[in-house]
């Protein structure tokens, strides 16, 4: 690219904040994506096809549901307990700085509050069934725009890459939310709405873990220039390529998830392969139609 | 949260209007939304539940919309001939600070006005058969549409907080005005949008009645500084706080109207109980498919 | 509102255009407000009631429809000339003022030509047959679209109630589209969006008829001063009055038709009335249900 | 339009780029929009009448979209050759003008590689039959955001005619990004939606092509002046020209398919003349209902 010249900056300046704690999250929602979008293809695939729906029985599905759930609440608490840790240990100071960093440490602990709510709703109404399960995605797209609302609220930074990175993650939040929103008022399962939002998800993951190495760079000589605009329409492209990414991943998932039943079905049916292959010609001239 | 230093503001400085003016309808508009959880999950587990059904009739609906409506006027001409009062009793000067308290009063009384108008649309509906019912819900966003427009428009403040929590209102009116008219396309009850909806009004009524103690407090030892930009970020924590409280509450309420109906029902049909019990278990099933 | 203070303004300045420009166009589109509502009104009574629907012919709305698109058509030609005859008149000039008159005229001829196009859908669709008559809903919203785009992109005036009063029409232009637009989606009609779409060009109406009293006023003596910035709040509550007063027009414009349509009925069928009270108590109890 | 005062600067500013490589992807966009309202009015005019559906039969619609999107891959891997050439020739220097120039020529090439990704999953929907086919115009929204997106994060121009000509693109890729998202929710083909979209495209194009001839004229005596504010008030003049235009082309476009189709079946079966015309006249009297 050439453009190092643009991103060697000569003393980099103090920026709140370390490397783990926007890495891990990111790495966190990268997974979180990852897995709903392999959640959607199997249900898809199984859906699609009647014979493959004793892998994917509804008891398999809602107690998949209930252990997100559980995982979400863990993680979350992890996350919170390392929140916590900081907000104890920083001893509270006249100094601006100081009181803007507790500021976003305590922002941060709304989030997680937002995001275990999400994890204790998706076990209620995988238990308790006269719940309404749309709650669910409610929640959801809930838990992505309080986030994104909080982000906003930040204490705003002076320069102009570290307020940049923190716009992207704040832009994908609310396209996630917005995403979620929409399948809540679909009120179907939509299977390319659950891999948007997936996709969305870890384009925000990818953007979280990307702060990390930006702000905090460990080897100081190619450290970025925060204070280059052009650094901002640098990192734009990057956030295409992620974009572009997560679809490529997707693509690879789904292949890897349908060779995964069929290899599954061959083991259980060995007979019914020649089967499907003539039920796809039919679905084809249907479809065709 | 230690940042008890960032709030104390030396000297206070006057800001328009009082108190009560802000507390008063925060209080009715979280009143509101109570109400209205209550209603809406009433409704749903009635519906999802036949045998429940001789509890709310259609009759028993009506009635309660159009005390409602009723309610709703009531409150209204209160609140305006409170409004009036300060209108008529201070005199018009050409003191520029004067007069924006006076575009300010007549900004609420138009959204008074509107508010009143949705009581009148709602007696209607509910008494006249050949009206259409979605006439309410397009009325219930447009006073919330009213308000966040009138609320943008007020006479600009120059300390940063007080303009901020006038933001945060102006954005929850927006918010449960969009709500409301989602809910007004979708056409047909919607458990969940209607919960929103009322999180949506309690939150906006938190955060009206929060104005009147930050920006006229009692204690002026304690007094926000209104001038620190620290605060606004501060607030959008209590905001976050305020959201997720009222989930908590709505959940709250749900067990409550549940147990209610069931306390009901085990006086009226004890016998019932037991069949209850198979039914939703049947639902249970069901719903995995 | 003893505001009047604020409004007189030492001098006038010169302001490009002139009362008669925002005022006929104004009316129109009060009149064409009026107009949907009254139609949309009818059609939603005599739906509801399948006895009216002799009234109401598939031939007569057809007919009616194609002489709205003609009326259109008319009304933008005469428009268009007045804008011609400017432009042909004002000599060019390097003088920037002028310069920026003759932009804004061009501007407003794209205005015309679009809504002639809506005309010209309008007759289209109700005489070729093939066509989807969605076409002309999408068109509408469209037209209001353009007009915003190009008030959007209008010279940009220095004074600041010339601007507001100008992003009023923009805003209300905007909502108008949106709602056209909605409508589209929906495709299939419904009586609230109509009278919706017909109260926000009403509004629309009634904002562009006051850019003509506000900007050039007849009595220099109570001339609003175009520099004060509370007079866009005031003006802000002008419009909230406005916006309700479109409701009570169409609600009385309902009662009007009510009694129109059932006095038709009388003159026709005077039996009929009986059976059609039976009638409407029996819709009382099933919408109840 | 006398306006060829505000259009011509004494000295043309440097301006990075060049003609062509605007008006080459204009000329495609046009094309693509042209292409796609040709293809929805023929699906149109074919579904509505059974009779024509043996000119386009499934097989015909599914090898013309897959044409379609090896059209697109080979158009976009032309497109992006220039552009590397571009990237290898300039060599990199510290002039932050020169800087720019890399980034924008980066931003072009995912901007091509989102569109790359539409051609691939175009053509695999259309041959493995378990895709579902709404993953295209999801992708297709994608590509327009995206596209809009890196508009939107191009290194910022001082020249307000040069920003103000890239905001008229981005919007109206956001817009025809909007209509795609619509589209894929809607999940059934509507014409009209199809036809927006193409409108929109060709609107795109035009607005791109245009931008070569602004920015990089040919004739610098007629050259418009780019720090003229009013020139962006006569270019949303012309834009609104582009649209109305959009409008025109597609009707002519609508007249040539049905004259085209008619002339077509005369050939094939002459017979069925008359009897198309009786189905018409019922259809009419069935449409009037």
């Amino acid at each position: 690219m050439n453009g190092s010249g643009a991103r060697i900056g000569p003393s980099h300046p103090k920026v709140s904040g370390d490397a783990e704690g926007h890495i891990l999250p990111g790495l966190f929602l990268v997974t979180l994506g990852l897995w709903w979008s392999t959640k959607s293809i199997l249900k898809y695939i199984c859906k699609q096809q009647k014979r493959f729906s004793f892998l994917i029985t509804p008891q398999f599905l809602s107690r998949a549901e209930i252990l997100e759930g559980i995982a979400i609440i863990v993680v979350v608490l992890v996350a919170m307990t390392g929140q916590f840790y900081w907000i104890v240990n920083v001893k509270p100071s006249p100094h601006k700085e100081m009181q803007e960093d507790q500021i976003r440490n305590w922002q941060h602990v709304i989030i997680y509050v937002v995001l275990a709510m999400l994890g204790v709703i998706k076990i209620l109404c995988f238990t308790i069934s006269s719940l309404p399960v749309s709650l669910i995605t409610l929640m959801l797209s809930n838990s992505f725009f309080v986030e994104a609302f909080l982000i906003h609220n930040h204490p705003k930074s002076l320069m102009v890459v570290d307020s940049y990175v923190h716009q992207l993650v704040k832009f994908t939040a609310l396209l996630a939310g917005l995403t979620a929103f929409i399948e809540f008022l679909l009120a179907k399962n939509n299977v390319v709405m659950e891999l948007l939002r997936s996709s969305l998800t870890m384009l925000q993951g990818a953007c979280l873990a990307q702060i990390g190495f930006i702000l905090y760079p460990k080897d100081m000589e190619h450290a970025w220039d925060l204070n280059d605009v052009n650094n901002t329409a640098i990192l734009s492209i990057y956030f295409g390529v992620y974009y572009a990414s997560t679809y490529v991943i997707i693509g690879v998932n789904y292949v890897l998830v349908s060779w995964f039943i069929k290899w599954k079905l061959s083991k259980v049916y060995p007979s019914e392969i020649q089967f499907l292959k003539n039920y796809e010609q039919q679905e084809d001239s249907e479809d065709g139609m």
